[in-house]
C-alpha cells in the first residue's frame, strides 16, 4: 500500500490498532491525536501530530496536505454519554466533521473512511439481522449525530466527488479498550471483576448485541482501502448475544463470579441489534475471524498481563 | 381554544397566517419574532415580544413562561441556500432548536409542533406519493438538518415525555411569502413577471413538486392543536405539478409571457416530491380546499393589489 493516510484518532482504541496495520501494510501514517499516545508505544514511520479536532480547525487543514485518504475514528461522545448533553455532542461530532468534509473538499483530498455506528443509526428494529438499507430512526443523541454525518457525507460525495466508505460498526471490542464503564461492556465487565467492583447492568441483561473483535474491524478497513471501496456497510460478527451470555463467558473465563446488580432499563438503549454482514462479507471476501469466546479470552490474556 | 400559544417566527410568510388563526380561533398568542413585523398589521391581543432565536436563549426561555404550547416556525435557511454554509444551517437551526427542546423540559412546556420539509427529508424516491413511512434520505443541508430536528424531537418525546406534532409541509406558498428568488417559485415567479426579469429555472423545468395553500396548511395546524393531535404528519395538497406547469398558469393568470432562461440543474434538486397525505386527511378529516390555479389568482390578487 503506497499510500499517504491521515488517521483521525489514530491513538485510541481502534486507530492504534489500524495504524500499526497500515503501517504493516506499507502506508504513509500520519496521526492527528488530543493527547500524548495513550496505550502502544509511538510507531517508527509514524508522524504524530497533537491537536483538538474540535477546536483547532488550523491544525486540521494543515494535516491534510499531502494526504491521499482520511480515516476519521473521533469521537468526543459515546452513546452513554451523549445523551447528557446533546447540544456538546453536536459541536464536538457533527459540526467539525462537517467542517472537516469541506476542508477536505477545499484542499483536493478526496477519499474518506468514516466509523459510524451500526448499534445507534438504526434505532428500535424488529427485524434482525439489520441490513444497510434499513431505514435509519436512532433513538439517542449518539445515533442522531451519526446519521446526520452520514447524510452530510453522501450530499458531499454526490455534489463534490468525495469518495467515502462509511463503516456501521457493530460493538467492537478488544485490547486497549477503555473500561471505565462507558466505552464497552467487556473490558469493563473484565475490569470490574478484576477490582471485585459491582457490576450494574440497566434492564434484565436480555438486551442482545453483535460483538466484533477489533482485529476483524481493522482487516475490513485495511481491506476497503486496498480495494478502494466506497459506499455503506455494516461491519459486524452478524451474530446476536444476550448482555447475561456475555457475563456467563467473563465469569467462566476469568473463574470469578461477578457482583452484579440489575437497574432499571435506560430510554435510549435498544433492545436488540445485530447486524446484517452479507454485503461486507461480498464486497471483500472479508470474514469475521474471531469468535466471541476468542476474543474475550484474548481481552483477559492483554488486561492481566 | 383556550390556550397560550407562543408562535416562534409568528410574523413570517406562514407565521403571520397562522396567528391570525388562532386569534380568531380564541386562543392567547405570544409571537416571538426577530425584527418587526414583516407584513400584516400587529394583531389586537396578541404579545409580541422581539428578540433573536439563535443568539438569545434567555429571551426564548422568558417567552416560554406561562405557555402551554410552542409552535416552532422559525429557519435561519431555505433548501437553496443552506448549501451553500451547511455550518450556519446547523448552528442556526439544528443547536437551537435542541436548546429549545432542553428548555421546554426544564419549564415544563410539553406540547410542540414543528414545520419539517416534506419536499427534503425524503430525498430522492421513486415512490410517489411518497407516505410518511417511507425512509428518510435527505440530499440536502437543509433535508439534513431537519430529519436531524425531527429525531431530536422523537427522543425528547420518547424520554421527556413532549408531545410533538410534526408537519412534513410540501411547497406552502401564498400572500407575504417572499418572491426574492429564494423562498417559494410561485411568488418569485410572479414578480419577475410583474418587474419583466429573466426567470432562472434549474433543469428543463421537468420538475414536480406538490404545492399547498397557506390557508390549508394553516387549517392543519389548528384543527392538530384543537384535536391534541401528536405524530408525523405529510402535509401536502396530494397533486404534482411539474415547473414548467406553473409557469404557464402563472403567465395565463397574468396575462403576461414570461422571459425563462434554462440553467443546469443543482445536484441537491430532487426531481419529484408528492406527498401521501391520506395520514392527514384520516387524522383531522382535513382536506386541502385551495386548488392551484384559485391560490395562484389569490396571490396575484394580493402581490397587484
Amino acid at each position: 500500500m503506497n499510500m499517504r493516510v491521515l488517521v483521525l484518532g489514530g491513538n485510541g482504541f481502534i486507530g492504534s490498532h489500524l495504524v500499526e496495520a497500515l503501517v504493516a501494510g506499507g502506508a504513509h501514517v500520519r496521526v492527528l491525536t488530543r493527547s500524548g499516545c495513550q496505550c502502544p508505544p509511538s510507531l517508527h514511520g509514524v508522524e504524530y501530530r497533537y491537536a483538538d479536532f474540535v477546536a483547532d480547525s488550523v491544525s486540521v487543514a494543515e494535516s491534510l496536505v499531502d494526504v491521499d485518504l482520511v480515516v476519521h475514528l473521533i469521537s468526543t461522545t459515546v452513546p452513554a454519554t451523549a445523551n447528557m448533553d446533546p447540544l456538546a455532542d453536536i459541536n464536538g461530532n457533527l459540526l467539525p466533521t462537517v467542517r472537516l468534509l469541506q476542508q477536505m473538499r477545499d484542499q483536493g483530498v478526496s477519499r474518506l473512511v468514516f466509523l459510524s455506528s451500526g448499534g445507534t443509526v438504526y434505532g428500535d428494529t424488529q427485524s434482525i439481522p439489520i441490513p444497510e438499507e434499513h431505514e435509519r430512526n436512532p433513538v439517542s443523541s449518539y445515533g442522531i449525530v451519526k446519521v446526520a454525518i452520514e447524510n452530510y457525507i453522501a450530499m458531499f460525495s454526490a455534489q463534490h466527488g468525495l469518495q467515502s466508505l462509511v463503516l456501521r460498526v457493530s460493538n467492537p471490542y478488544g485490547p486497549r479498550q477503555g473500561h471505565l464503564g462507558v466505552q464497552g461492556v467487556i473490558p469493563t465487565f473484565f475490569q470490574r471483576i478484576i477490582t471485585g467492583d459491582e457490576i450494574r447492568i440497566w434492564g434484565d441483561g436480555s438486551s442482545v448485541r453483535d460483538y466484533l473483535y477489533v482485529s476483524d474491524l481493522v482487516s475490513f478497513v485495511v481491506g476497503g482501502i486496498n480495494e478502494d471501496l466506497s459506499g455503506v456497510y455494516n461491519v459486524g460478527s452478524g451474530q446476536g448475544v444476550s448482555l447475561k451470555d456475555v457475563l456467563s463467558l467473563i465469569e467462566e473465563i476469568s473463574g470469578v463470579s461477578a457482583n452484579v446488580k440489575y437497574l432499571s432499563p435506560r430510554g435510549f438503549d435498544v433492545k436488540k441489534v445485530v447486524l446484517d454482514i452479507s454485503k461486507a462479507r461480498k464486497a471483500l471476501d472479508w470474514e469475521p475471524l474471531v469468535p466471541l469466546r476468542e476474543g474475550c479470552e484474548r481481552y483477559w490474556k492483554w488486561a492481566k498481563g
